[in-house]
């Protein structure tokens, strides 16, 4: 990667990013991009994520950024990982949640035929693990006033995406219970937002079926295109910055206009053609899902 | 048409409508449906529309409904509209806004050029005229306290669609309106609100360039395809009744679903061909618009 | 209660509905208003409602609906539930959710110390619930082609209510999986919604501690002041029958126009006057939540 | 005022601020900010602007800033500002429109009885303003490619405030037009968004009756208090710099959480006193606006 324009912009902040995988992670270029921008970093995620992942490379890159492992979906992991975290570098400025999975997904069930196990555990993992962490952190003492909490969704939490299945249902109540904590956490001064982020090429964006062709449908019709994993760190980096104190409870767009898009020229014109091209129909099935054709 | 079913819901009512130009208004069905609900109706449109359009057979349908020439732009008019409507028919339980007009659309101006007296009718004529046809309403003691407001907009007001230029900016404009003037009509128990419909085929819609393409975008994208005209009618009939005495300052989408869907699995796997398409690609324009390809 | 204009709008349909209790809940008015618009109904909650509430009065008022016991977060429950309900009656047009529950309300949690296993259970009792419901009788081929099915819910999910707790959460994901469903559904034309309704004095709105203030709240800020659960059963009438079978997918506001309100003059210059009256300050408290006075 | 951190955001930038009046406005904060972050800066108002505000001073603390005359309602006017824009500067990276003016408001007509012409002129000014700006902008060449537009909003563009009258209006308006204008904007990497600020004691605001109350109201209802003048320039700061660039066509609320909250409980509380103490309900004059008790 080139060296890239930084601006201190979380100079003698510290921070803990919860989820990063590999270069592909969204949380990998945050909690790289926030290094840059002058902060302490800590890492954390499952010990499976550390044995498969690079997360050592990325801690050496954060200037040998501790790394602790945390199961978000259990409780006493959780304090444990804010005791750990005192320990090692004191109360932390900011905490970015990177943290989702659906075994529904990657099992590829319908939706009409979830397995609710599954589903529960969905919106455990992907959902409470918020919750969770935020409440540990307050426990434990281990944020700052004046400290911001971001955590990724996507906009399937507002609109319907066939595939993104009990995913999209787990970041509607991500969203919600960032909406949620908002108050309890001012009376600390405290802010906390989603992002929500255009498909991105992560390891976790590509177990859903069919991912490729979401992120393409999506670039045509972004008008900036969609945004990348580097891009969203630096968007992040402004939400964890002192320049949005006042800014909380917010869901925040960052997909190249296409959450305010209703239709491009381009895919109007191909629905006509669609329409009028049997083998076109064909080769996109959709026989099987237009209902009034 | 054949005969439909029909409740009473708006037995002992009375109303005007404003807009019905032809069979394939929506205003016109509206007209009809209120008129088979068992409603006493009224019909309004300018002039020139009354040349143009079959409104006197609209109101030999409703019962030899009196027939208003009303400019809703011009205070005057509608002034006198009222005045009018309350010698012939006294007071009424609902008024529905069903006007729109744009030169800017009519003469393809890109948004770049938009001419802004143009602009300024465009908001004058499909925005203000509702405030206008509330005020004098008001002013005129012409709707009875329970009443009911209903103007039509559509999602163009709160994502972008290409080719509806300055109409999408005018249909945020009447969405405001209702919801502004909600909390002073609340005072005497009447309620407005906006119903969102579907592209829908009328003289109006057919007006803008590559609407049929649009239709059927948006038919593809619905869940359960686009709402017709008729349709749009027999919903209004749920708000213009005292079944929705507790609805008010809202928009309401009638659209098969439509403003609740990212995507579908056939429109993602078109966008995947097209990519893979020169000759398509180039069929749709879409060197010109996407910018990260 | 007096006899009311009823329109036949459910005639010749049949339809079920979840959780009515007594004669304040919700559920209990829109059987009745089913009823009365001419449906066949059937009514079902779990079996300590049956034994604490009056739900075989309500079979009675609705014409010997059967009575079905089920834990809707229970697979074999519902599964059974359909089966029965198909025997008893073959399959219905409409299904109605009112089911809602949360530990952590009842024993007034802060929303920083949730109980986690109690806030798994609100989200499986309130809102996987929905999900399992559509799902079973979808899977007995229990509900008709053209069906509706509606869900109710309440603005903690857009919006945050320090009192509502998990509860807020629980609508969010209620509301998501209204959507999610609704392109499945499409397929065979069944229709999904959720009505968000005022703060009602029900048995289950009662246990949320301070309700009554909340509901004082929300009446003052309504310009139409609260909708009651018998207008919340007339509104869903218009949701179950034929005249809105283009409408899915949405989340329908039944507030007298709460939503779209920012705010009334009268709480503004209540804001004014606390700020300026210690001892009024102090009974409301707002030396504990007020961040920057 | 002691010296704040800054950053180099936008070293390297040029940019020019529509509106600013005098050390209140909000516009006066972000030329400042911007000019601290190490952008070269332009300013611009109307000719009366220039004579009653301090506009001077703000060119001098700017290092010189050039200042341009120009009322943005009038064609020719804006023509010639990003002429004598690009003689003096040349191209800019950046565009700030907070301009709005309301005669309704300020003769304090009842939302019911608004003057039509002024309604229009309010339009004109505080909503195409913006239409204006970015289209003769274009024309002239005068705002380069990866540039950012953020033109201020108020949140009375999706709820109702009852003083805010054509005003609320036509932020719905400005918002549309900035959502309207983003993909055209798009094909030059040039993005577009509004900032939906939390009431501001400006020499604008200041004119609205009942400001200062509104102010308190807003004030109490936001988890962070609201959002001030330099916070909201310290926020747009984020939005003029390269780590925003994939944002573009949103409504960024910065209100301190306001947008998302639902009720407080001192707010709550209230209301059940104002309903129990006829002294406090008749000094708020609850009596005229409250329809159900």
């Amino acid at each position: 990667m080139p060296e890239k324009a930084h601006y201190g912009l979380l100079k003698g902040k510290k921070g803990i990013v919860f989820g990063p995988l590999d270069e592909s992670s969204i949380g990998w270029q945050i909690a790289l991009h926030a290094y840059r921008e002058g902060a302490e970093i800590a890492i954390s995620n499952v010990a499976t994520a550390l044995r498969f992942g690079n997360i050592e490379e990325l801690a050496l890159l954060c200037g040998n950024a501790p790394v602790i492992v945390c199961d978000a979906s259990r409780n006493e992991d959780v304090d444990n990982c804010f005791k750990e975290l005192k320990e090692k570098m004191g109360a932390v400025d900011f905490i970015v949640h990177s943290i989702g999975m659906s075994q529904n997904i990657r099992k590829q069930l319908p939706y009409e035929e979830l397995n609710y196990e599954w589903f529960m555990r969905t919106l455990d993992v992907s959902g409470l693990s918020l919750h969770r962490i935020v409440s540990y952190a307050l426990k434990n003492d281990a944020i700052n006033a004046g400290g911001s909490i971001v955590a990724l969704s996507y906009i399937a939490s507002q609109r319907n995406y066939w595939t993104y299945s009990d995913m999209g249902d787990a970041k509607s109540l991500l969203e919600s219970i960032a909406r949620s904590y908002g108050p309890r956490l001012a009376k600390r001064a405290i802010r906390i937002n989603t992002v929500s982020q255009s498909p991105t090429y992560t390891k976790a964006g590509s177990g859903i079926p069919g991912f490729e062709k979401m992120y393409e449908y999506s670039d045509l019709m972004s008008p900036l295109g969609n945004a990348s994993a580097e891009e969203c760190a630096e968007y992040t980096m402004t939400l964890l910055s002192d320049l949005s104190r006042k800014v909380t409870m917010q869901n925040l767009f960052h997909d190249g206009g296409y959450s305010s898009m209703g239709a491009t020229i381009p895919m109007i014109k191909l629905a006509h053609e669609v329409l009028n091209d049997r083998e076109l129909a064909a080769r996109v099935g959709l026989d099987d899902v237009s209902p009034s054709t």
